[in-house]
């Protein structure tokens, strides 16, 4: 096949997509659950079917596209994205992940490939979580760690929960359970994804293969002084909590610089109580998010980070607070199924650069007990979650045909 | 007169007084031109009168009572204090420098003192600002720097301006200009004042011999980098405006501490945007509060910060702006006023300690052009502005002795 043709395709389907927004004119907005969300998915359903896949939506929400192979009982093949998107996101964060892996059917049809194991594409329900706060809906359920109580925990900011939503959506939140793929059925997982990072574009690189995906580990620190006038009070008589909080904030982007390894550290938030221009502040509050694919590395900056405050804070005379807020570690993606993917780079001098993930996908959840691997596509200026975000269908067509040539070989071994 | 009954005295006046409070049960709030204002102004007025001197409310709303002295010409002592709080203030800002004016009046009298110029007790209005975002409009009227444009630019909460608010309190702001004093009739000014901070109260210090109003600069600072995800942006390509801007803000306290003369510097406020935990921040802003009795430490802190927003923003690659709020030099207070005021320290045996006044006071704005010095009263944990505030009766009466000596000499040469 042409890639012409395959970069027609890809643009076909996206630029139909773009359509199923909330927000019109104003980035997508598709969240799970929703009108958007049913047109995207009957849309995702339509190309399955055109594809000559067989397809079924699972008590989740996730759209499936089988394409058969000799041995039903064998492990199969699985690729996707999610089709939800945060508020007014972009028209590919997600979605082009599914178009690519009804492409990769498509194109194994072309080649003629004789399957011996079910090839699945797969269009993810809500992994984003921007509704409810939550995240890997689709995918944690394929993997038996959703439940009926889960449902009815998570509300939307309406106080809607996830149980009330999917039964206004026509789904039965009682068989959750039955979206779980039995153990040993999943062979293999792979997901095409935007980069999201303005790393590949920055250095004009087609393709990213993705080998890991960070660790994560974020807190809220609390740092408590006393508040104080702050003309009247002199410096040694004086708890400040900035003071404290900013000898330590200060320090960490140095701490993931000096890694020199892609790790990262933001402080996001910072917050000053009561905040007033003439009062030494009796609290600080800052967030910290430390990502690296070394889980060592984030597991020294946060050592740090505790002995920095522990010092600082006996310096002032107050205390503080250090609150994990979320704990990843670090997935290592499947090197095999990667050195397949850079073969066929070479083969068809596409530009490639191994890289690991920042964020978090479906990839990660499903990453965690499958083999799998990622591919990355450039990201204009590295922006996503936004209108602007934009990748290029041709970077996309590449990647499904290096996705496509893997899964050849996976699905006929 | 015996100090018992001095301190008697004090206490009465004092007590009496705290009954003006718009919250009653949560500390004082007497804000300009309210009928818990009026009240205290009739008290005041009152004690004026019991006390023998000639009283006037100005058109300002000040209230004045003269102890007149043999010659109408000559410049005259004025000392006072303000009866406006803070909403939920203390007992004794201000006030309590009103009523010790009073007391002073009162002890001329008992001497049997035969003053040569006036001696003049007020109650200035307005002193905190707290309404109308001002400050010093009873003294400032009465050095002839409010006038009625003035009086119609400012509002309070609830769009009420300066103007209407002394309409219909009874005054007319049109005659404003009648609140100046004629230039060279006011010989001395003297101001007693609770500490509002911890140095005397902590060394167990009686008085406070103000040699000096410190000097004021205030910023607002805004660094400038860009939004980008914290996940899968480098650490070499992100603009992180929290990075950039705690690398100044930590070192900004420590250049204060250096200078070991009593210079503070404060960062009260920092704000981060967007202020997700997940995103790294395109813009942090932040304030500056310094404050110092050597004008040229003050400058060289500004010009310190602004170097290191230089280099920091050129590091990063963003920008910043540093916008001037304030900017207010040190009063030099009359080294001629404390010496008597010292000299009876130690005749008394009153504990004394020279120091500067690190907050503005009615004292600052007539300081500027007129002989001035302050006494301060130890204030309990230098706690103030809150219903806490808690001076030593005992401790007025002492600053009222060490006032009515120095009046006396001043009032009878």
């Amino acid at each position: 096949m042409a890639i012409e043709e395959v970069i027609g395709r890809v643009a076909r389907d996206l630029e139909h997509l773009k359509k199923y927004t909330a927000t019109p004119g104003e980035g997508c907005t598709r969240l799970p659950f929703t009108k958007e969300a049913k047109e995207a998915v009957e849309y995702l359903r339509s190309l399955m079917e055109e594809a000559g896949l067989e397809v079924h939506e699972d008590a989740a929400g996730n759209v499936i596209g089988i394409l058969k192979g000799e041995d039903q009982e064998a492990p199969c093949v699985m690729m996707g994205s999610h089709y939800d998107s945060v508020v007014n996101g972009g028209d590919f964060d997600g979605i082009a992940g599914a178009v690519c892996a009804i492409e990769v059917a498509r194109q194994l049809k072309e080649k003629g490939v004789t399957p011996k194991r079910n090839f699945a594409a797969v269009g993810f329900c809500d992994e984003e979580g921007m509704r409810f706060g939550t995240g890997y809906f689709g995918s944690g359920a394929m993997l038996g760690d959703r439940d009926v109580e889960y449902c009815r925990k998570f509300k939307d900011t309406d106080g809607i929960s996830i149980y009330e939503a999917m039964k206004g959506y026509g789904l039965d939140p009682e068989k959750i359970g039955d979206a779980k793929w039995k153990e040993g059925s999943i062979g293999h997982f792979l997901e095409v994804h935007i980069e999201q990072g303005p790393v590949l574009d920055a250095e004009g690189v087609e393709i990213g293969l993705v080998d890991c995906i960070v660790g994560i580990q974020r807190y809220m620190v609390t740092v408590y002084g006393r508040a104080d006038h702050a003309g009247t009070t002199p410096m040694d008589m004086r708890m400040d909590a900035v003071d404290a909080a900013t000898k330590v904030i200060s320090k960490i982007p140095d701490w993931a610089r000096e890694k020199a390894d892609g790790t990262v550290a933001t402080i996001g938030y910072i917050n000053t109580v009561p905040g007033g221009m003439n009062i030494v502040a009796e609290k600080c509050e800052f967030t910290v998010d430390i990502r690296s694919k070394n889980n060592d590395n984030i597991n020294d900056i946060t050592r740090r980070i505790r002995a920095a405050l522990d010092r600082e804070v006996k310096q002032m005379g107050g205390s503080y607070e250090m609150d994990n807020k979320l704990t990843i570690t670090p997935v290592q993606l499947s090197m095999d199924m990667l050195k397949v993917m850079e073969k066929s780079c070479q083969e068809h001098e596409i530009s490639y650069k191994y890289l690991p993930s920042g964020a978090g996908h479906d990839a990660l959840e499903i990453g965690q007990t499958i083999p799998t691997a990622m591919l990355f596509v450039p990201s204009k200026d590295g922006r996503s979650h936004c209108p602007v975000e934009f990748s290029k269908y041709s970077d996309f067509a590449k990647a499904s045909v290096l996705a496509a040539e893997l899964a050849e070989k996976l699905v006929t071994e």
